[in-house]
């Protein structure tokens, strides 16, 4: 049908293994799977359908469009759904009747959830979303190898910005350029969260006074946006000279994202903010140091605190007074909010496999945002980086 | 705190008047609003919170983040929203405790419904997205100004296709030229659909056999798209002499979308597909002439069918076979895939104000799709386009 590589046989299966287990200790008989990245993180087709993992034995994935498509793409065997009145009935004559059926309640809309549950008369519904996404946190090295290769045009387009950024630029030309750079090289221009109401057009392009303009985004930059109707990221200001430009960026190569932050300045930084940087240097250190498997994820977050609060700018790190957000780092991969959460109250400890993306990051108000953010893979040694672009920041000389 | 434009006072409070009549008539004592789109068509922001609208009187905006900035934009008066689990006492002590609670059932995760309901206990929860979406439909002056600057730019895009065009160039250099040129403009590169699992990148920028790849997009066009995780679009597939070249592309200003679709060639076009597009052509004339305030939405639909019939192309009609779609066309405004919804089932009737993209095109597999959409608002002289680029097929001859 078409020449797009395939996901390995052999990546679903282990997936579906991991998964099953995880059923099977929740005391769950079956998942019916929605979301579509869940689905192609489970079968490798992200057509539109359901799949239904039972606890034990082959899932089936119920497509509806394009099965053909589907067909051809899934490693989970692919039936055609038909009317969805009758799919309960059809799963339970295939699998069984569920007593306890799996949902993700974090994205799946109460409507479509109730309708589904229907299907199911007397089962009672349990969240699986946490428990997927802890195993969609433990990256294989088909997996790695994506994010590394969304790295690798990352430092790219690093290494190009002093050729591009220029006074008197907007922070939206800046943007559309980093976009038009990355798209070229097979960014799919779409940037996947799966928190409710979450969005994200490239990452947070921003500069000074707009960098520092609080929004509803759930991460430590903000930005001005270009409305208010789009409140974050780039706006039509001009970079000028002496103010942090942050250039937190991220890229998709065949679903998978990384997450890199980078600064530049044309001329010289105000020292205070220089010292901010190397503060911020220095906490992504400490959790190089701490990040090996078994330390608890909220460690990471607490010790940044503290080295935050000795070097008196604890009313700034991670966003400024009460727009601050609470926590230091966040998984990826297929989303740009991944598990785990480096944040306070989340005990479970650091696995081999796992991408972070640890982003120590000081907002000024009015003079903008500084910080440095990489993303690494949890590994026996500890953590190793996945962008490799340089640290130092860009500078610019003032024309 | 910012020089961003703000939505007018009066388009906040004819927008909160109108709804609150459908509370009413639907005996539904409070709404809770939860999504971003939603709240800031009701309050004017987009920060994060949640909107308690009662029957009647004032509603009020609970924010989380950024407070200052919700503050600061909102038309609807903004608190604090403090701890959620203490917000269901706040928002009965301040307007009653509600015995029917309107809630957005078709994007509420089912996990925040559940914990939102249980901050009414004893209410009954009633879904207000259809109703909600069908005041959404009706659009204003000051909407439609928005959405006719963003088919300006859509215009000015297609004038400048046949120096950008070449043989050779990829699917995908094509439509990041398209994305940068529009993101200058100040599209927000962020295009917005509340289907579940529904997701954009501009449009559909295809040609030949890879625009008729299937897909699970709930559109006629698919699109091979760069991977099996992100299905849909454009390709790396390279332009080729005599194919269809499909631009279906969106734009947004100040929040609002349009769409709009129109064919390329590189030299000539095969009779048969010539044929198609005017038939598509004629389809979309005839629906320009039924689209009167008081058609019913499927009328179009239903006529458009046997339109296709009649000239032997109902095979290929919006989709091909079992990936056909069963639409002619859907409303746009602050989403993609606003009402009215120009399909069977659908008898309620055209309103003055009403935004809608038509997009009559038919697919013919291994070869491509060929169409043409214009996005129209309903008048009471009928529809009026919003999209103003010519509707001839751009021809580029072959080098």
């Amino acid at each position: 049908m078409h020449p797009l590589p395939k996901v390995p046989e052999t990546e679903i299966k282990t997936r579906v293994r991991r998964f099953q287990n995880t059923l099977s200790a929740l005391a769950i008989d079956g998942a019916l799977i929605t979301q579509n990245i869940d689905i192609f993180y489970l079968t490798g087709t992200m057509q539109n359908g359901l799949l239904y993992v039972p606890q034990s034995g082959e899932p089936l994935f119920y497509a509806k469009k394009s099965i053909d498509r589907a067909s051809f793409e899934s490693v989970i065997p692919v039936v055609e759904m038909g009317r969805q009145r009758e799919l309960g009935q059809k799963i339970a004559s295939r699998f069984g009747q569920p007593k306890k059926i799996g949902l993700e309640m974090d994205v799946l809309p109460y409507g479509l959830a109730k309708r589904y549950l229907s299907l199911f008369p007397g089962a009672e519904a349990a969240d699986i979303a946490f428990a997927l996404r802890q195993i969609r946190a433990v990256k294989s090295e088909y997996e790695l190898k994506h994010i590394r290769e969304a790295g690798k045009h990352l430092n790219e387009i690093i290494a190009s910005l002093p050729g591009i950024i220029a006074p008197g630029m907007t922070e939206l030309e800046l943007s559309a350029k980093i976009e038009y750079a990355l798209r070229l090289k097979g960014n799919i221009g779409i940037f996947r969260m799966r928190g409710y109401n979450q969005e994200l057009c490239l990452g947070m392009v921003s500069s000074g006074s707009a960098a520092a303009t609080p929004t509803y985004f759930d991460g430590p930059a903000g930005g001005l946006g270009l409305s208010i109707a789009s409140p974050q990221s780039a706006s039509r200001k001009k970079l000028q000279a002496g103010e942090p430009i942050l250039v937190d960026i991220s890229n998709v190569v065949e679903g998978y994202l990384i997450d890199q932050t980078r600064m530049a300045v044309i001329g010289d930084l105000d020292p205070e903010l220089e010292r901010a940087y190397q503060i911020a240097v220095g906490i992504i250190r400490e959790a190089e140091r701490m990040g090996v498997p078994g330390t608890p994820w909220q460690a990471l977050y607490q010790r940044a605190l503290e080295m935050a609060a000795e070097a008196g700018l604890s009313e700034n790190f991670m966003g400024y007074g009460r727009d601050q957000v609470k926590f230091l780092g966040h998984g990826v991969g297929l989303e740009m909010d991944e598990l785990p959460i480096l944040a306070r109250g989340f005990d479970q400890p650091l696995e081999e496999g796992m991408v972070i993306a640890i982003e120590p990051k000081f907002t000024f108000p009015g003079r903008g945002v500084i910080g440095i953010e990489n993303t690494y893979v949890v590994t026996a040694e500890g953590l190793k980086a996945l962008t490799i672009a340089p640290e130092e920041i860009i500078r610019i000389p003032e024309k």
